[in-house]
């Protein structure tokens, strides 16, 4: 049985989707990062990075979303989540969700995790105040390319969806401008329209 | 005919490396950084990023390593250089690039690029100061768990290892104490033997 360690306004929710539309069978266990539950001994022991996503499998545990939403494609082919079986189609899929994890959260995390950076507070605040536009920068190539539509990858989904979905979740908090960005926004709104984002979610709010 | 634009000195050596391995046919074009050739219409035009490697392919072009490396992997099967067939060993390989794109190379570019997120020179400087610290935490992941020995998946080298090679190559630039590594720089000494790591490191530096 799979378990997925989540916390919920984090980009585990991706990972987390995937799970639903893959119809896996699988279980949750919500990590607090209010009471900063991610740092301590018994989740390091699970994740020594102490991060989440991390999905407990049969084989061991993985960690990093793209790993983790490429082995779900992987794992449950029948849900068509990604072209294994054709490398250039796949390595696009990879490419976007490694530009994701490595510059688009990556950004977003200056907003709020500045401290993994620097130390001193006026230069973690001058972090945050760029944010908007190292966010927004990132979102004009999704929006103008990047994303093909309807799906990230045009007529398929993929587990490029969850992901882009997860990110784009923060882009009122991140200060970004929505109106320069329609193509993503429509895609927000029809992420909203599947039922597994909406009982992933709903399950994180419980 | 596959090709791949370069810069020396950056995260790019690694396709260069896994090219070599895997025994493909393929040209480079050298992006020439001292002069922000990354930035001008013509290479936009290839990599709208504006950054390396981009890797050209019959079926179109590639960006972010780990989708290339893992490109390439899939297309050269015979080198052997990740395990398709096993998701979750294949999903262990993504992992590891996965954090080394995320976390290792974005704590490195604190150091020289951390204009991406900040403009105050004060900041900048704080960002920089704290590269050590923050490289070296992420290095300490590495040493103690993540790098199995001899290879960073353990008896079989993988697309991991051209991978870390690169990044470990800028640990003195990083300020990290090597003494406390002794796993990676070994790792880092035993891809010096290999005649595909010569051949590219020689290619880039003529």
């Amino acid at each position: 049985m799979i378990k997925l360690f989540y916390a919920p306004n984090t980009c585990s929710l991706a990972s987390h989707i995937a799970l639903e539309e893959a119809g896996a069978a699988y279980t949750t266990v919500r990590v607090d990062f209010a009471i900063n539950e991610q740092r301590r001994p018994e989740y390091l022991a699970v994740n020594p990075k102490g991060r989440v996503p991390a999905l407990v499998t049969d084989s061991g545990t993985l960690t990093e979303t793209p790993a983790i939403l490429a082995f779900i494609a992987q794992s449950f082919p029948k849900a068509g989540l990604a072209p294994f079986d054709e490398p250039f189609a796949f390595a696009q899929v990879q490419a976007f969700n490694s530009y994701l994890c490595s510059t688009v959260h990556v950004a977003h995390a200056h907003r709020m995790r500045g401290n993994r950076w620097a130390d001193d507070p006026a230069a973690i605040a001058e972090m945050k105040r760029k944010v908007p536009e190292s966010v927004g920068a990132a979102y004009d190539l999704i929006e103008h390319g990047m994303l093909k539509g309807p799906w990230v990858m045009g007529e398929t989904y993929s587990i490029c969806d969850p992901y882009l979905f997860t990110l784009s979740e923060w882009l009122e908090g991140d200060g970004v401008d929505l109106s320069r960005l329609p193509k993503v926004v429509a895609h927000r709104n029809r992420m909203f329209e599947r039922a597994a984002v909406r009982e992933a979610i709903a399950e994180e709010r419980r």
